[in-house]
Parts: structure tokens; C-alpha cells; sequence
């Protein structure tokens, strides 16, 4: 796999899976959305219909798309090491863009969302964060960028990220074991639908972030993007969806390594 | 390719399409219908079988059914030039039978909802369109034929479905890249995947089109059908469901020559 | 293909089918069901399992599991004439152990649900059925076991019935021409998933039998189980759903000779 | 197969389903959840990618992932019955495991919900456990590790999990006999969906259990982990998930063995 594989496909398949994850949380966050409002279940299947757009788009790279695959895949041999930085920077660099692709796609809502006086007059505090699927217009749109907890704890939702990025990693790793998948359609399709489950279940407490460059790569693009009123990007988080996946990385790798 | 095969295919297929992803906007537009305000993932579903279905009927002609598409395969040099006139035509010409279809599926609820003097009553203008999820019944029918702007702003929608139509028509061209699909089953499953990816988190501020037949075809339709009360038919908006997704098709197959 | 093949796998394959398909209605309907009120997404996805799963188990009668889809497959050729009485006359049966299978499993719940002063003290007039989505304890149960129409009216059933048939057996008789499907899983799947479709986009006026031994059976085990406060069996309504998806299927393989 | 295989496997694949199983009824049961209230679709969904990960996982072993499965396919002659203790022993030993995991990923909401005036002061009873659709946070969390019947009655409990087992592992017998299943990704994601239709349609009156060792083994975790104010784990209801779904399952195999 070239250097140039690598980077194109890294790159234009993360922006898409950020463009259409990221989406998903605007469509149903802002108001005056079509979606809005349209509930937990739409927001993972977009996302995992977003893993499936951009797997799809980037099979020439391997679609990683996520540093925790990527670092689970080299401890497993299957990615180079000399590589790792290639695919983590583009990976970065992709979703950066994706997210800015969302607020360009959603750019009349977000400008309407945020000078809406019952939005602004809110609390814009960290604590609590958007609570995306009860009561989508109660926050910060920071919710659209990043994930955040419902409960703050940095052990606890250390484990969480932990605990659900293990499983996708792990099923990323025995992928091959199952006749018929390998990096097939059918294989990025149960990778898809493995994301979607990993939500519907996991998502609960800390938003499943179980993507490094999912969360810091929007992270910045909130930081970086004028909009007024759009309240802080809560760094003090920010590890945690970065370290949290990394390390559920290498224990699937672990487990796969001793297990498997 | 014979024309015939591409007539065929493109005129049934797209009609499948539109009547299915027309017919679960009446489904959950139309008062007295049992899927009434059955909301986002209802039509995001709904849409995306649509496209299953009338791929699944139409491989025959390779399964466009979308101009967009068309143009992006015709740069990518999959699709003949001299075809494309013939493919779009079909496209079209399906999608006037299909809107057509919805009308003749729908046509008691149609009427009864059209009659309703709660509905009547109520401001018939363009702005704001028929908020299918939140508020299904709060506005003209147009909204199950043809695409609208939640906010109306010419640059802010054509980006919008600009953006969205890259998405698809870039994971068109790629497919082939994956083992295991090309225009095989699990192909169609996957753009259908895809499509319901895009409505789910692209389709907040304008409804996705991303195809120009799509639009079109079902507002020549809600034009020429007789139903009283029915509204107009937006005409100046019309222009931008065709040309946006035409440029993101474009845009689609200039990245896929450059990049892959 | 021999008569035991056919009458094992249909008989049980309906069965399943309409397990699946009556249960989920069941579910939805009474009142003390875990998924009480879960709205139409549950319903088109349940009936969409449902043929999933008995199509998956009938495999060795081809899986038919529906009078219009044989003979669809006989005009084109398929299924042979002198199987089409045994063929009709297994899922005819198998739709009424299906149903009273739901019985069965949800018997504790139909007694509570037809014993609860709320709902037996309305009106259990045929007009208006079960609004099973915004309402579903608004009424009688047969809408647990058959469909009937929202607004009430010969032709424009029919019609309905007809339109959304004809899509189903077509999208049945060209699945040979999708690479890598035919009667394989993947061909099962995308014909759950076409079944879902039409659900969602044409199931709004009649609530969908495209398959006149779904809607008979069921009814007939409606008119026969001993339930107190059960309500007609709306006979006057029951040739609709039979004889609407029956022309259905004509048409398309019509359409399937003529075009295909 | 290894007995190493085996165990690994369904240990580490049945860890897997109930950690996204139990995962997702504590994402919509408890209270400060962003998945909180997501309805029946979420948790079918939920459960059905859960057995897609996990089976996927487990694919070395076989991926039975439950006892009836295992009696089944022994009954079958597709495992050996030497090796069904050590099969059932990995089920229960990997669910009490991935129900302690759930407990973790969501410790701070277990805390939270348990502490809240508005939880703590109802009763907690066994009848009428945690209805999760309609009002999630009514009851003790014990339905987030084990069902509950909601109408409490043994032969009618017993009867709803003996039909509902019995098509899954129908379902699961059959499949070899559909081109291009057999233990493939096809096939994997087949199986899911029929767990989710088997959910939506049959999981109305106690929860689908359809498992022994998804009801048995959480139970015991809920036993023994250390949750103030979390209610009893009503041993008295535990014998009918463990029986009926045996039961379903050597009746699927006896229905196989006969007409298939």
C-alpha cells in the first residue's frame, strides 16, 4: 500500500464519515432541521451508515479511518508501524475537514440554532452537555462537534470508551476468521452495523467517541470556526476520547494476540 | 447496452424509486394514513428501499436512476455520452409515473387530507414547506412530491446538496474498489446503506434530492395532477434540487479521476 | 421440487412468516406488551424479519410464502402450474397456524388487552379498524390478525393493493438479473428489505397484505379463536387483500414478459 | 474444534452479546442516559447487533453463544454432545462476565438512577418488573440484566419462549440449506435479523429471553454485584428463560430432523 493510498484514502474517507456522523447529530440538534428531534436511533444508524460511506470510499487504504483500528491493526501486525503516522495524521486531517463540511452543509441552521433568544439565554456551561436525543436544542452545539459525558468522572468514562472500543476492535481483528468477510462489501457492511450496535448499547454515558480523531479532530474544527455563541470546546475532556480508544485498541489487539 | 435495456431499466426503476420514496412522505405526511407522522427514520428508511428496490429491478440498464449519477459515470467513463440524453430522459419520464403512482396509492388520503378544514385553512405559501417530521400535516402537499428549503437561502442550499450528492456519487464510483460488490447484490445493499446515511444526516436543511429526476419529475407531477388545494409548486426553488446535485456529481467523478 | 418439498416448506415458512408478521402487530397493539405503542418503524421492520425468516427456513420450496408471488412465478415460467393448488393451499395453512401461534404466545395479553374496560366499552365497528400506529389500543384486535383500509372505498383499495404487489413480485422476478443473488441469503435479505420498503411508503391506505394467504389466513383464525369482545372478522372487506395482490402479481410478470 | 476454540469463543463471543444486550436496556432504562427512553426499535436493535458482534467474534468456535443453540445443533448431530457441557459452562461464565461489563460502562448511571428520590421511593416488587419501552426508569434495574414476564403466568410464559426459541433455532438449522449462507458474514447477519425480528415481533409478553444463558448468567451478576436499592433478582421467575428456550430449541431440532 502506497504512502499516497494511504493519505487519500485516510483522509477523503474519514472526512466522510465525519461529514455524515457529524451530520446526523446537526440534523436532529438544530432547530428548524428536518430531522430534528428525531431521536437516538437516528443518530447511530447515521453514524453507522457514515463508518459504511466511508469504509466504502476508502478500500484503498484498508479504511482504517480511526487511529484505536489503526494502532490495534499494527500491534497485530497487519499495519506497518513506519506507516502509523500517515494513517493517524490523515485520519486527523480528515476529520477536521469532514467537520467543517458539516457546519458548511448546516451552516444557515447553525447560524439560526444560535441566535435563537430561547437557545441563548441558556446555560452554556460544560456540565451536562447537549443532551442530544431528550432534549436536542438544550445546549451548546459543541455536541455536534465532540462528544462529552452525561456524568463526569474521568475513571468512569475512561472505562466506557475503554470497554466499547475494545469491542469494535476486536471484532475488526477476528473479521477474517468469518468466511465470506475479509475487507468484502460484506465485511464493511457488519463493521457498519457492529458501530451501530456499539451505539444503541455503549453510547449511554460518554456519547462513544471510540475514535481518537473522531473527537479531536471536530474538537478543533469548534475551536477553529466562527459562530457566535458557541461556547467553549471543553479541552479539559478532551484526552479522554483520545486516550480512552487507544487503549481499548491495544487491549483488543491483546486479547486477539493471546485468544486468537 | 442496448437503448431498449436502458429505456426499460431507467423508466420502471426510477418510477420503483420515486414511488416509494414519494410514497413514504404521503405515508407520513397525510393525515388518516396508518404511518402518520411515523417520522425521520421512517423516510430515511423508506427512501433508502426505494433506491434498493429500484436498482434491484433496474440492473438491466446499471441501475442509475439518478442524472447525477449519470454525469458522474459518464466523466468516469463508465456510462457513454452518447447514452446519457437517453439515460435522463428515462430517469425523468420514471419519475413523472412514479409521483404519478403515489398520487393513485394515496389518492383517497389525498383527497381527505386535502379537505380537511383544519388543513386548509392554514397559510399555503412556500416559505417553511411541510416540515414532514415534526409537523406532518402543517402545510401543502408539496412536500411529498418535491424537495424543500427549511431555511431559503440560494448558496446555503445549493452547497448543501452539492455536498450531499458528492457523497453518493463518490461512493458509486468507488464501489468497485471493494471485493465482493461492483453491481452485485451486496452493492445495492450498500448504496441503499448510503442513501439512508445521507437522509439521515444530510437531509436536515433541504430534504436531499441528490438527484435531479427526483425532484423534477414529481413536481412536474404535483403541477399537472388535480388536486384542489393543493398549492403551488414552487417553481422558483426548482433549479436548485437539478443543478446542485448535477455539480456534485461533477465534483464526485473530478475527485474520484484525481484521487483514485 | 417434490409435493413434500413444498407443502414442508411453505406451510412452515408461512407460518413463520406470519408469526413474525402477526406478532409484531400483537406487540405493538396491546396494551401491557413490552413494545406497546413502538410505532410503524417496528412494524414494517418486523413484517420485514418476518420474511427473512420464514423465507430463510422454506428455502427448499423456494420460499414462495405468498398466493401472488406464485403465480407470479408460474405465468413466468418458475413454478409449475400443477404445483401452484399445493403451493397456494400450504400458505393458506401455514398463515392460519401462524396466527394462531400469535394467539398462543400473546393469549395472556389479548385477555387482558379485550377484558380492560377502557377499550370495551368503544365502539368495535368495522369502519376505522385498528389505527395500529397512533392509536393501537383504539379498537378491535382483528387488525392484529388482517389488514383493512383507513378510509374505506373498493377502487382506490384495490388499487393501492395492486400498485404495491406489483413492486414486490417484480422486484421478485428480475432479482436473477443482480449479480451474486437469485435464491441466495443476500437475495433473501434485499427481498426483506423490499418488503420493508413497501411497508413504509405503501402501507399507509390498507396497512399492506400484498399477499392474500397473510391476509385470509390470519383472518379466518381470527373468526374461528375463542376470544370474548373480538369484534366481525369484516368479511365484507376480505376479497380486497386477496384479490388486489393476486392481479398484482399478474401484472408484473406481465410486466416482467413484456419488458424484461 | 479445539476445546481451547470453543471455549474462547463462546466465552469471549457470548461476553460480547450481553454487554451489548444488557448494554442497551441500561442505555434506555436509566435516567441521564442519552440513549434514555429510545424506545423498542433501540433495544431490538440493540440485541440483534449484539449477537452480529459477538457471533462475528466467536466465529472460531462456531458461535452458538446459547445453550439452545448448542442443544440443538447437538441434537442435530452439528456438535458433538461431549462437548456441550463445556459449551454451556463458556455461555454462562461469558454472560456473567459481559453483564459485570455493562455494570461498569455504566457504573455512574447505575449510582445516579439508584440514588433518585423519584426511583427510590416506588415499589420494587417483582410484579410488573420494568416495563423498558413505556416508562423506563419505573422499576428496579433488574430488566436491564435479566427479563421479566409482564403478565406473570408459568404456562403462558413458558409457552411465549418455547415458540420464540424454537424459530430461532429453526432459523439457525435451516440456514445451510440457502446458497451462500452457511457460517459466512451473510449468514451471521442473517441470524441477527431474525434475533431482531424475533424481538420486535415475539418479545411483547416476557422480554425474549430465547437464551438461557443471556437470562441465567446476567441474573446472577445482578446477585452478586454490589448495586444499594437494586431489588431482588426474582429467582422465582428464573427457571422459565432457562427451560422454555430449551425446550424451543430441542423442539426446532425435532421439527428439523422430521420435515427437513
Amino acid at each position: 500500500m502506497s504512502s499516497s493510498d494511504i493519505f487519500i484514502g485516510e483522509t477523503i474517507g474519514t472526512a466522510v464519515l465525519i461529514l455524515l456522523g457529524g451530520g446526523v447529530c446537526a440534523a436532529v440538534t438544530l432547530k428548524r432541521s428536518k430531522a430534528f428531534n428525531a431521536g437516538w436511533v437516528a443518530i447511530t444508524f447515521g453514524w453507522g451508515f457514515g463508518v459504511l460511506t466511508g469504509a466504502y470510499i476508502a478500500a484503498k487504504s484498508g479504511a482504517n479511518l480511526n487511529p484505536a483500528v489503526t494502532l490495534g491493526l499494527a500491534i497485530d501486525g497487519t499495519v506497518k508501524w513506519v506507516d502509523v503516522p500517515l494513517y493517524i495524521g490523515s485520519q486527523l486531517l480528515g476529520a477536521i475537514i469532514g467537520a467543517t463540511l458539516v457546519w458548511v452543509a448546516y451552516y444557515g441552521h447553525f447560524k439560526a440554532h444560535l441566535t435563537d433568544p430561547e437557545i441563548v439565554g441558556r446555560d452554556t456551561g460544560q456540565e451536562g452537555m447537549v443532551d442530544r436525543a431528550a432534549a436536542p436544542a438544550a445546549g451548546p452545539v459543541l455536541g455536534i462537534f465532540s462528544t462529552g459525558p452525561e456524568i463526569r468522572n474521568v475513571v468512569q468514562n475512561l472505562a466506557t470508551e475503554i470497554i466499547a472500543t475494545t469491542v469494535l476492535v476486536l471484532a475488526i481483528l477476528t473479521q477474517g476468521q468469518t468466511k465470506g468477510l475479509g475487507v468484502s462489501g460484506t465485511g464493511v457492511l457488519m463493521t457498519a452495523f457492529v458501530v451501530v450496535g456499539i451505539g444503541l448499547s455503549l453510547g449511554g454515558p460518554t456519547g462513544y467517541a471510540i475514535n481518537p480523531a473522531r473527537d479531536l479532530g471536530p474538537r478543533i474544527a469548534h475551536a477553529l470556526l466562527p459562530m457566535p455563541n458557541k461556547g467553549g470546546s471543553d479541552w479539559g475532556y478532551a484526552w479522554i476520547p483520545v486516550v480512552g480508544p487507544l487503549l481499548g485498541g491495544a487491549l483488543a489487539a491483546g486479547i486477539h494476540r493471546l485468544a486468537f
